[in-house]
């Protein structure tokens, strides 16, 4: 047996671990009875420790120092278990112990906080998180030659820095300073949308969403549709699970949200079954995930051609008059700009105004010119300065969001750069597929699905993120294809 | 920390990755869809090994060499780890690895071989099995101390050996020739019984197995209800999963079905949780576990009194004429004894004649007395003394069960004793609580299964299945308990 098959078995089994706790997480939040929790806690602190275990093992050093692969994707995936290695070893266990008891605390407080709006509460907790992070993202740093904060970026999105975000957010907060009011403008001489008729009964919402899911491409014989308080994608490649939550008196939701999660859950199914749990089988990271379930929301699902078939199909499930089912009246409802508090029900134009705020003032608690105690006045500055509006507590400010509260800093700057990739792909699409719309209008995905699947999910974990974009669209990240996309669809007219 | 403690640590992840095993395997009969099959094998392979590797490592050993335990639990904790040390060193890799191989080849050509009723189809594959079953049996009786079949027994129920079953055994097939043409021709005199009017729609049977489970204490903040082909009892013991199979032409088949998997439910649910993912914090055994759903199911539930309760549950859930549903009714219907060819669908007055029958066929085979060529005419000369009826095809012989083809040896005896201990339970309960059945006319449950909670559940893996036996009952097991239910049953009148 060469080292490299011997590291190999090894990944299998630490991919094993994963997917198997991938299912465990899928269940805690879908299925699992509230008196589960505990004994789950242990079941997946358990295979975390045992998959960190059998990462940092001496042997996978010796290994690492004597192996060779001779084929690129093998080359990748070796690659890949080098920097894994890296990450793993480069803290010590007193510190991983320590951020996530640290993790775990601030979470727990951070619900009581939010519902209660009050951060001094959880504050104490967020200074110790932050204390952490600071110190994880020095060590990584050190290890992966990295500034501190690209260390934490890098766990989430590989081969993407904070020099390579911030012009591209300059950028766009410059357009979007001069293109959300004429937005507005030409939005509010539009006039206001008719509301669907309603109501929209439960069950008959989750024919349509498992209906729509398979439009799109989901083969429910390797996957599931569930019900969780907060949507998502999890399970393994093989096995997707998908959940989402039904509101009997808006449609939207569900459908739109289950078009996203979709977009995840078929990433994960065309990844390469020949690498399956190894490294280079998995995705490209966080940014490259949420590319494809923007590309199936927002670019496809969301367009006026697709908006012509989901009308029908919404028809026929309501029933009611064919108006407010229109085309037209559909894109009014669920393409409207709004300046809003809360990120997760930001239109697709000021989404990235509440992404770039986290990153700068992330990257500023990480960098230590940010303290903890400055941090909702600082939100609420920063909101006033993008978007003009102010907070009215911080439950709809800096409490709004988990990420931060559960030690995740570096990951927010992926759905805006997901965002961004998921347009640029789609021009690369519609050069490819001239037909793109004709299909779209016909509820036809499979062409459009094809060709993510070979440009895209086919390429696994092999590429980063700059190199997947050139690979799939001949160039590295161009936020004008996103900027050209709000254009067409916001200030046309 | 002392070795004592040390082992805890070890034995607490071990036990997580059981736990997190019995999620995945629950998951896989009640939720996977069909494609996450491979993929699911490998992680439950890949728990198994790191279960093995983490027992068998060789710190364990030193451990166990000094490790000493000073109060009565952390004492019984310590035997059951030196017990479970034993059985995983007791096999080479290469055979446990052979064994899984050919159990998983065999189970896989007998689902075949069944359907066609084509015993020759799989005799090769039950060969092998059979053959390495043999040296299993071989070599864990020489580290057990234990005759080869015994400590196959051993796996499924420790304590017991065949020389405790056999007389037990034979003493209850001279009682069953006299006592079954008895209560044949009692049963011939009383009449047939009246059908459940039905139908019996699955939402309506699914509400009343839920609130059944529950009036027998199952507490659904700690469980679930779900469906799967076969009905089982998995999950953990805070989070306990019951499975069962809706029939829309028959409602007997869920509800007692249910009735059963909530005894199992219930046992892991009192096990003591301050031994939570410890041996000693386990169920005793197989047998045990089988007595506390046969208590449940088949000597509280199908008792006149509860029959009385359910009866009325029964009426409100799908209406029609009172007196199909009067208790003397479905005693006719559930409560009677027939010769059949099926373990599964047997009474309980023949099903331990499907039972002995089975342990006497595979002892031989594991002490080489009978070879797998011979099984379908053993078993049929087997079932033609033990009943007087002769299968059909070796479908419903020698094919029908599982266990062999999947590997599983010296299982059999557990039905039985469950069932004889179910019997013993009930007597000394009676004894301790004289208003039982005023109680279980009423549906109330807690009482009875607050004692067997405090002299069953509680214990865990404390004492083997005799010593449990007398904890509870102040004897060892004592079929006369048994033979004195069927006959106050079957045989008076």
């Amino acid at each position: 047996m060469t080292a490299y098959a011997r590291l190999a078995a090894r990944f299998a089994r630490i991919g094993a671990l994963g997917e198997a706790a991938g299912i465990l997480h899928w269940d805690a939040s879908a299925m699992m009875p509230p008196g589960g929790g505990a004994a789950r806690g242990e079941q997946l602190a358990t295979l975390a420790g045992l998959r960190h275990e059998l990462l940092v093992s001496p042997e996978v050093t010796l290994d690492l120092a004597e192996a060779a692969a001779d084929e690129p994707w093998a080359q990748a995936n070796l690659a890949l278990m080098r920097a894994a290695h890296r990450r793993a070893t480069a803290l010590p266990v007193a510190l991983v112990e320590a951020v996530e008891r640290a993790n775990s605390a601030c979470e727990k407080v951070w619900r009581q906080a939010k519902a209660q709006s009050d951060f001094a509460l959880v504050r104490p907790r967020l200074e110790e998180v932050v204390r952490l992070q600071r110190e994880v993202a020095q060590a990584l740093g050190e290890a992966l030659q990295l500034a501190p904060y690209d260390a934490l970026m890098e766990g989430y999105q590989r081969g993407v820095t904070a020099a390579d975000v911030e012009p591209v957010f300059e950028a766009y907060e410059v357009w979007l300073a001069e293109a959300l009011p004429r937005a507005e403008a030409i939005q509010a001489r539009r006039g206001a949308p008719m509301p669907l008729p309603g109501p929209f009964p439960v069950p008959a919402q989750r024919d349509l969403c498992r209906a729509m899911a398979q439009v799109v491409g989901l083969d429910f014989s390797h996957a599931r549709l569930d019900e969780s308080l907060h949507p998502f994608c999890g399970g393994t490649p093989t096995d997707v699970r998908i959940t989402t939550f039904y509101d009997p008196a808006n449609v939207a939701k569900a459908l739109l949200g289950v078009l996203h999660e979709t977009g995840h859950a078929l990433y994960e199914r065309g990844l390469p079954e020949a690498f399956a749990r190894q490294p280079v089988g998995e995705a490209a990271g966080m940014a490259a995930h949420e590319s494809q379930s923007l590309i199936v929301e927002m670019q496809a699902c969301r367009s006026d051609a697709f908006l012509q078939f989901l009308g029908t199909r919404l028809q026929a499930a309501f029933g009611g008059e064919a108006a407010p089912y229109a085309a037209a009246n559909l894109a009014k409802l669920w393409r409207r700009v709004e300046r809003g508090f809360i990120r997760v029900d930001a239109d697709e134009m000021t989404y990235p105004a509440h992404v770039i705020l986290r990153f700068r003032l992330e990257r500023a608690m990480i960098e230590g010119s940010l303290a903890v105690a400055d941090l909702p006045e600082a939100w609420n500055a920063g909101l006033a300065r993008a978007l003009g509006i102010t907070p009215p507590d911080d439950a709809r400010g800096c409490l709004q969001d988990i990420h931060w509260y559960d030690g995740a800093f570096g990951y927010f700057p992926s759905y805006t750069l997901g965002a961004m990739a998921a347009a640029q792909l789609m021009a690369a699409l519609r050069r490819a597929e001239p037909d793109l719309d004709a299909q779209l209008a016909r509820g036809e995905m499979a062409p459009m699905m094809r060709w993510l699947g070979e440009k895209v999910h086919a390429q696994g974990a092999r590429l980063g993120f700059q190199d997947l974009l050139v690979h799939a669209t001949g160039k590295k990240l161009d936020p004008a294809d996103f900027t050209a996309h709000l254009a067409a669809r916001y200030l046309a007219g």
